[in-house]
């Protein structure tokens, strides 16, 4: 039986998704839950290899197993022995062939940024800190020209193995929260994403949002391919994984 | 010079706002960082003695200083110097006779629920989880019974040293986040409140929402003025001061 996980986790604590031999992430801890509960190593496979300190609220991975527990059960026998920074949100069974890292999914991300004088303790884990006013309308016009098919290797960190640094990006914009305005929301939607792709985007278009580039620098800094031309990649902690559907 | 602080906190790895010998709190770090600032020793008069793990969004105290530092300029002083989880949002001067225990100000506490099968890692911290659905309209009736003048005795803790437990809530009201309807809002305003008021009111509410209790029993329950007829004190983490007015 093949089981489909969708994984919650806050990612303050760990060196990101993806196991390692001598650190703590999130699908080393996943791995040792379920060896504790069905007492056999299982080969996790997930969709997305979140960085150290970004957070999700459901990535998707699968494992297979000879256990007769019905795969959506597998939910809160789980979440019974994970930490509270992990949890498993939904379980079921997959068809065998179903690999998450070769299914077709729209990925969406938040980068979310406090933009107030002072960052509150209560969302400081969740977001980044930027003190002065941002231009959001700004932000949102330079993010349009992310939108579509485009060469992304600009917004690519180095180190990198990809055969091809051309994706597609469904959705690009720049808000402020409706519920509270002093937060500062870049959505992104793909189909795939590059090393820190959201990160550096976050970074160029928070200095669109500063006044330190203009919005039709954008168009440039994307058909540069060139890393050096794009912002700071931002840091890790305001970034989350929405949703893959 | 009488300096006022707003304070907020993020209550989880605290023992509450008051100094206390051998645990560490809000006002102990607050007034370690005002010595190593100031080099002398100030004696903090806080408005509010929120409970281990309550969380403030702006939590008032008073402190005074011979110094020449101008007091809107504590703000930036103290923050580069205090945690990541304690921030002075303002720091102003006030007059010498200000005391924030005796003038009259409207507190304004929320009580958050997460309310869905599986308590997200990003919210842990800051929300009660009930997973069961809980009837929202009939807890917001229950609440009304709260607002206006009362002995409050059955709502506070056994071991608190008050004159009287009459106390006035102006507001009381229950309700979905419009942002997020997974998230229940309890929100309770009062000039003062007893200990533990808010969350034992909370602890109420929450089985008036699971359908354990009538709306109407609450009328019964504050005339009881009986602490065994009133609900659970519900987690401290659940509770966040917003705002002393």
């Amino acid at each position: 039986m093949r089981v489909l996980l969708r994984v919650a986790y806050d990612g303050t604590e760990y060196s990101g998704w993806q196991i390692q031999s001598n650190a703590r992430t999130i699908e080393g801890v996943l791995k040792d839950v379920l060896k504790d509960l069905l007492g056999e190593d299982v080969e996790i496979a997930g969709a997305s290899r979140t960085d150290a300190g970004v957070h999700s609220l459901g990535n998707i991975c699968v494992f297979d197993t000879e256990s007769r527990i019905p795969a959506e059960k597998f939910r809160d026998a789980l979440n019974v022995r994970l930490p509270e920074d992990i949890r498993v949100v939904e379980s079921r069974a997959v068809e065998d062939g179903f690999h998450p890292r070769y299914v077709k999914t729209t990925k969406t991300y938040e980068y979310r940024i406090w933009n107030d004088s002072v960052l509150l303790p209560t969302v400081r884990l969740y977001m980044h800190h930027i003190y002065g006013e941002l231009d959001v309308e700004a932000m949102n016009r330079a993010a349009e020209y992310l939108v579509g098919e485009h060469d992304f290797a600009a917004f690519c960190s180095a180190g990198a193995q990809v055969t091809s640094t051309v994706r597609r990006i469904v959705e690009a914009s720049v808000f402020r929260s409706e519920s509270d305005p002093r937060v500062v929301v870049i959505r992104v939607s793909s189909e795939g994403f590059l090393y820190n792709m959201v990160r550096i985007i976050a970074g160029t278009l928070i200095e669109v949002g500063m006044g330190r580039r203009s919005v039709d620098s954008m168009k440039d800094t994307i058909e540069s391919c060139d890393r050096q031309m794009a912002g700071p990649t931002a840091p890790a902690k305001g970034l989350t994984h929405i949703k893959s559907v």
